[in-house]
């Protein structure tokens, strides 16, 4: 049931730890830690919620040598492979290779040359996964001054000339991103980096804002990467609980059906047409369902208009009427339910389809 | 300041009131009202929020003759041009144009062939403008049998034998869309008719859900046709206040720099970098800024990896240290503030800098 339009981009495959990404594995969903480092207790209890939301990947920062020392404890305790991302010290790249890390991050723009052919004969050594991440906001101050700023072809330029470093020494193992908070550069970094190399790509907008903000700006620099087929993984980036990070990514992968993680809810805007409550209605079902992994198509429409088209196409639904709805379900009507039972049976309904699934992983709430 | 990568196809003007949409004009935002149309004190107070949220055209349902009626009381109290939302019954929507509406929105799904007809002959008489709505929910029977479901053919196919009916009577004042609640097919459809017609068009995608659920479906698929340059009004559909929507429609416009309303607020997801307390900071000056028109880039920075580069990229910016920040203006320096300060000061000086503008429009907090 994947989508039918888009045409992926076939990559060179990696692996960090056991998650494979490029080549044919699905896009992979990772998130970033906000903890500090050093206090495992807070970022292991934050990385197993992660997990739990379906975060595949997780990044904690490396800012110095306690943190890059704290990755033992973290590592034992969580079941995601660990990145760990550094800036400046290739030192502490080096330490959190040797202290278990499954894969690093380096910015090339704030790391030297030198510098990186250690970090790369090091990651050679222990086959781990690098990202090469670039990103707008720490460029190298020559490529910075050659493109009079933080340009598309400026990033393209940083990537190419880190790569080249890596190639030399037959080190292959490596993801790039090219991260810009404007959402036009980003993608046409991307799409001319996606051309010149057959590396997996880590695509996002980086300080993307708020919750709704960076909805808005990570759905379209991210959307419209993974609809022209490019994009191995994805980073939805937050100013806010990164947990958010990985409803908003699978969100985006669903609305796409690149990846069916969890309910698609349909609920319209209501209008003067609405005569039943389904803000209330809509709120209600997407808490009772947090967390739930299925796919599942539920249509929470407000009247007859486009109500029982929509509730056709789910795999259940409700169209409203006066104080009363139908029930849907695989565009058949099941009944006529009343205002006040509208969470409860729709909630119990889900749960008994999602169940009956043949090989269902089971769902949480 | 426009953007330079996206280039506008070219469509056939149209007016709504004194709204211009299509041709040269700038992408049109709207967005519908969710009272009962008969209360008119509320629906009005509604509009007025819209319209101080920068909404351009509002639009009502218009389900009874009592609606119809309704029009011509909330007309005279509003400032943006009213759109009737019909369904089903022609002679509503010729009562609405009677009643003053500047457009009306027919859904051939559900009207017959002679009624438009008859709307369309007193559309012409009062020189109105009309869109029509195709809807996946609501085709015609037969179009929905020939095709198997409402797929993207299925509604170009509804779109394109409307518009027969129209140029058959020598009528040009309208507009199409062709929604979905599923974005690809939404978007291909938009993409074909594109093709097919130079009518403006109407893109949104239907039925999309709660705030960050439509933010992200909105933006995949209205943000993929915008930078396609398809698209000449917009409108964000949310199961929630309809006023969230325009915030959404702009938050769209913004990050692909089709139109640039409001402040645009970078900040970092924060990390084990982060000295300071980002997310209230971010939270305080979204929420401080609010119904702010001006467009200024803001930069809000956890930390030194990208935030003095991205703090040089806005016109304003803090990069955080410990307990304290550095407050950038224009990529220099300006001084180093407390923690405690930093929404004050924040605040204070994107004031001062909209109000120093030439021709400022002004600012509203």
């Amino acid at each position: 049931m994947e989508s039918e339009i888009i045409r992926r981009k076939k990559t060179r495959p990696i692996y960090v730890g056991p998650v494979k990404i490029g080549g044919d594995a699905p896009v992979v969903v990772q998130s970033m830690t906000c903890t500090d480092t050093r206090d495992v207790v807070a970022t292991v209890e934050q990385i197993k919620r992660l997990e739990n939301a379906g975060c595949e990947i997780v990044r904690v920062a490396v800012p110095d040598r306690e943190a890059a020392m704290a990755l033992v404890d973290i590592k034992k305790q969580i079941g995601i492979p660990l990145i760990a991302d550094i800036h400046f010290n290739h030192l502490l790249a080096i330490e959190a290779i040797q202290n278990g890390a499954d894969g690093i991050r380096i910015n090339p723009g704030n790391t030297g040359k030198d510098k990186i052919k250690e970090i790369i004969s090091v990651a050679k050594e222990r086959d781990i996964a690098v990202r090469i991440g670039i990103n707008a906001g720490s460029l190298e101050k020559d490529i910075l001054s050659g493109y009079g700023g933080p340009t598309a072809p400026a990033l393209v330029e940083s990537a190419l000339r880190s790569i080249e470093l890596f190639k030399d020494m037959g080190f292959h193992s490596i993801k790039l991103s090219l991260k810009s908070s404007d959402v036009a550069t980003m993608i046409e970094a991307h799409r001319t980096i996606s051309e010149k190399t057959d590396y997996p790509l880590h695509i996002g907008v980086t300080e993307a804002g708020s919750l709704v903000n960076s909805a808005i700006k990570s759905s379209i620099g991210i959307g419209i990467l993974l609809y022209d087929g490019i994009g191995d993984t994805i980073r939805v980036s937050i100013t806010g609980d990164p947990v958010s990070e990985v409803g908003v990514a699978y969100g985006i992968l669903r609305a796409l059906n690149i990846r069916r993680v969890g309910p698609d809810i349909i609920s319209c805007p209501t209008c003067g047409r609405c005569e039943i409550d389904l803000f209330k209605l809509s709120e209600e079902v997407e808490k009772r369902l947090a967390g739930m992994k299925e796919y599942l198509k539920i249509a929470l429409m407000g009247c007859v208009v486009n109500g029982p088209g929509e509730a056709a196409e789910a795999d259940i639904g409700i169209a409203g009427g006066r104080n009363m709805g139908l029930l849907f379900k695989k565009g058949e009507v099941v009944r006529k339910i009343k205002e006040e039972e509208f969470v409860d049976v729709l909630v119990d309904e889900v749960k008994n389809m999602v169940s009956n699934r043949p090989n269902n992983p089971g769902m949480e709430e």
